[in-house]
């Protein structure tokens, strides 16, 4: 008799953030397979029984690659009556929880999906607002490679999307901020970099569309970072 | 001495996905000014001791006007330290989160907002996913009327976004679901309804972008309820 695979969203870091489903499959795991960025006060909730297994990119060493992670799923469920597949964030907003959550099905193995606060929505502003932004994006800055179809129509969205938060951006900024402006954005559209959002160290760099890359470079400012654009980002707390 | 407003996302129903600081502040309450949509369950960890103040709409009754909800928990705020405004979803994923904060600001009141999973968020559907959507909008079918700049651009969205989700669209289903055409997405476009989503009485209605209109009349679903659009709806679980 196999077990069954949680697939849970640790949130954004601030343990007060994670749900209270997550909260209690951290404690019945009999194994919890993480990745980096799963804040410390967080794995500290696991088990203390519990099998633990990294298999997130770590300075400078490469993650496990995706098959071979939905196989170690497979195994521990073979295993295991209750396997938590903890991920930062939601599983499904760039979490490849989909493609663990299909493997694992066509292995017969039973899945169920705990949503977590994904990083892009605990970032402080108000991303719809009546009168200023009737529509929020999430979006990757960075793309499989071996995607087939085109990549992301930065005009499009820079047309129709009244607010933007950009994932993984920070490695082409540039030439992110440039497309968005090339599609029609004013160049003094706000932006706000939020670095380690919900995380003691966090940090923030406002800018426009025209100067944030500069600024990013000037503050040193490097991955994990959420990059949010929109007049939303003017609503700045007091 | 005054006290301090926090606006707490409930969530979409499930009461284990409640955030731990949530369920924290419904325990300390003093007084809690909640809307309609937040479940039973979650209602029943507030602090029986607290007092409770309903303002949603219920049953053709309108609702408090927003200027109205701001001055009551500015009120609140001036005879109580812990004051919770719970909101359905994320106050800042159209729950007017925003304009509340903003306005206790204006007031001196101390603000602090816990986020919380948003019903779109939370349709089982993984809204981003490899080699299929690399960006997913959060958009309103129901756009604030007095909103001085254009209405949604449904035709950059239905360019620019692989996956949408569409909150409050409902009423204008057919209306959204041609402009979407209209702006280059395929008829055949994979759709699915999601009412009362994480609730007991959860349903869902697959469709297409040419079907979807009729097939929700026919089966008489009415709001709330998530409207889910883009390739991402195939990966339905087997």
């Amino acid at each position: 008799m196999t077990g069954t695979v949680y697939l849970v969203g640790a949130g954004p870091g601030d343990p007060g953030l994670l749900t209270l489903k997550g909260k209690m499959l951290l404690e019945l795991a009999e194994v919890v397979i993480y990745d980096a960025l799963v804040s410390p006060p967080i794995l500290a909730m696991i088990n203390p029984q519990a099998e633990r297994v990294f298999v997130g990119k770590y300075r400078g060493w490469h993650s496990l690659p995706q098959a071979q992670i939905t196989e170690l799923l497979v195994t521990k469920a073979r295993e295991y009556q209750t396997v938590v597949r903890l991920k930062a964030g939601d599983p499904f907003i760039f979490g490849r929880g989909g493609e663990e959550e299909a493997g694992l099905q066509e292995a017969g193995i039973a899945v169920q999906v705990v949503p977590g606060i994904s990083a892009g929505l605990a970032v402080g502003f108000p991303l719809t607002h009546r009168q200023v932004s009737s529509s929020v994006v999430l979006v990757t800055g960075h793309e499989a490679v071996e995607k087939s179809e085109a990549s992301v129509n930065w005009a499009a969205l820079a047309q129709g999307a009244d607010t933007l938060v950009i994932y993984m951006g920070m490695h082409r900024l540039a030439q992110i901020t440039a497309a968005l402006m090339r599609g029609g954005r004013a160049g003094e559209t706000p932006v706000c970099v939020v670095q380690w959002g919900t995380w003691p160290q966090e940090r923030r760099l406002f800018g426009t569309l025209a100067t944030i890359h500069d600024l990013v470079t000037q503050a040193g400012f490097t991955a994990p970072a959420m990059v949010v654009v929109g007049e939303v980002v003017r609503l700045q707390r007091l």
